[in-house]
């Protein structure tokens, strides 16, 4: 499954807010409309709105050839996609990519140059996630085959596969796999709408339960294991995800589960030095008050919408990347890992 | 604000399914219907629904009034009534408060005296939360005035004034409160639905946030301390209370956060040892996957809809009762408790 579809000049994505009930292909042919697709969540998972921001850029190229001033209107279109949305570092770094075709590639050549990098970034991105997917079923096999997990983390927040969901794929394909829970991911039940229509498809027997039932599954020894995405990580590990992540990491510990973030290297941040320093995306209200356009809370009611946490590497068992998982202390072995990545 | 009316031979509840938006009171003439409106959580919360049962078999000794069979069907009813919500000891306890009235009253008395009764009960309850308010202001007005809770406690979930919410009244009316983090409690959404309609009426303000989001206000210092409401309480200080409860008493202790449950001394169950003897309801699926009717997973996708979760005493700062603040160890604490109120 893709949610995901480019050609020269466009890129398709399938509305993500709409699924798993409506199926609605949208093409965006300029860098302000993925842009703004990014924003209202029509695409959502860091490495997606990474390569969907990859695909923009590359749509405005074409969109501009010709123009006397293509360049600083690249430029200037690439910030305004960076700045759709604050917290994943993928976007940026997907973003840093494009423009460093810029510099090697003459005014002619821009559009496709650019396409070519952008079809680069998604294809490396399913590679990514394969192994990962492959790291991942090595390391959480062994601890059991109920896992629970968090938000959306599959073939619809990735170009292909997924990361914590690629692994759990992985551990599927391996047939070691028990059952899923699902949190169902509030307020956008990116849980409930698509990794559950994800696991489906895949055949494989899951639970959705309410974010605020881990606790007592956990408590219930239905758990054997928690993997999860990123948004980011900070250099000694901390890692930005989906609200409710660093709720989880600490009933793990608590109950002493093991507790797994799962991203690619492009996720790493090693300029950032802790969680601290990460920007946490606060969105508005509205999206916690109401659903389908309905109100659930009094009118006027106040109500505060983080769209991510941070949880302490402290926390975290592992990070499985592309390049093998990274254990404890991170402010070695991430850089490491980024090391392999680079060579 | 009351969500109970009565008068001889019927009760009226304010369908809590329906509120903030709609206000629509359902007039209950038989214990059935009155089972029913419990069943389908017209009217929840463990005081609340123990009323409604006292005034479900009050209803019911009018309309069989004169009846051959009434005192072997009025047993009959409080049994239905009895098993139409497994978890909150309270139910058990006003049934059987209801039913020693039998005992002692003659065939042609009996409707009176049960309507009586059930008025007694339900003042005791408006008596017994302004104390545990004020017991809880005391004891809770030290941590600060920055207080998160869960569900609704408040005076849609007892007769009048509320346990936990309450507590938060309380310590409004004292000048010391500053803020309240509500939970918004999936699924049934009582804390966005029902807290904050109950905080917006009394002008307190306060927050809403998704379930998940709890743990991140805490590692931000938002919250001084917390604060609850019960359904049962074993004698060991176990405490069964709505789904993810729980998971907060983890996040509070590793955040250093003081803890506290409110309930009257009714939701003491002594006869019951520890937690795991207290049975966890389990309800539909499908109000995990639906929302207003809507599904919001994919059709078929398999939840788990527990609706209560115990919190282990050890985990549990006090349990403020009418009679006083119990502390650890509970198995001494509740007991007296207990003594103080049959007193």
């Amino acid at each position: 499954m893709r949610a995901i579809r480019f050609a020269p000049g466009e890129v398709e994505l399938l509305d993500q807010t709409k699924l798993p009930h409506e199926t609605v292909w949208e093409k965006f042919t300029s860098a302000d409309e993925v842009a703004a697709a990014i924003r209202d969540m029509k695409v959502r998972g860091a490495p997606a709105i990474g390569a969907a921001a990859a695909f923009g850029l590359a749509a405005e190229a074409r969109r501009l050839q010709g123009d006397s001033q293509l360049r600083e209107k690249l430029l200037e279109a690439a910030k305004r996609l960076r700045s759709a949305r604050p917290t994943a570092v993928n976007l940026a770094q997907a973003l840093d990519e494009m423009l460093s075709v810029l510099t090697q590639t003459g005014d002619d050549a821009l559009a496709d140059a650019l396409y070519a990098k952008a079809v680069a970034i998604a294809d490396a991105d399913v590679a990514t996630n394969r192994r990962i997917g492959a790291f991942g079923a090595d390391v959480i096999g062994q601890h059991g085959g109920h896992i629970l997990t968090h938000c959306n983390t599959g073939s619809l927040a990735t170009v292909e596969y997924g990361t914590a969901l690629g692994v759990i794929r992985a551990l599927h394909e391996r047939g070691t796999l028990r059952h899923v829970y699902v949190d169902e991911t509030r307020p956008y039940l990116q849980g409930a709408r698509l990794t559950a229509y994800e696991l489906a498809e895949e055949g494989i027997p899951f639970d959705i339960i309410t974010d605020s039932t881990a606790g007592y599954a956990m408590a219930q020894g239905w758990v054997d294991a928690v993997v999860v995405g990123a948004d980011r990580i900070a250099r000694n590990g901390d890692t930005a995800n989906k609200i409710g992540t660093y709720t989880l990491a600490v009933l793990a510990q608590y109950h002493g589960i093991p507790f797994y973030v799962a991203a690619p290297t492009t996720t790493l941040d090693l300029a950032t030095a802790t969680g601290r320093d990460i920007p946490i995306e606060e969105r508005h209200a509205n999206e916690v008050t109401h659903m389908f356009g309905r109100p659930i809370a009094p009118i006027g009611a106040s109500a505060r919408h983080l769209a991510f946490d941070v949880t302490p590497g402290a926390l975290i068992t592992g990070i499985i990347t592309e390049c093998g998982v990274a254990k404890p202390p991170y402010i070695e072995s991430l850089a490491e890992m980024a090391g392999r990545h680079g060579a």
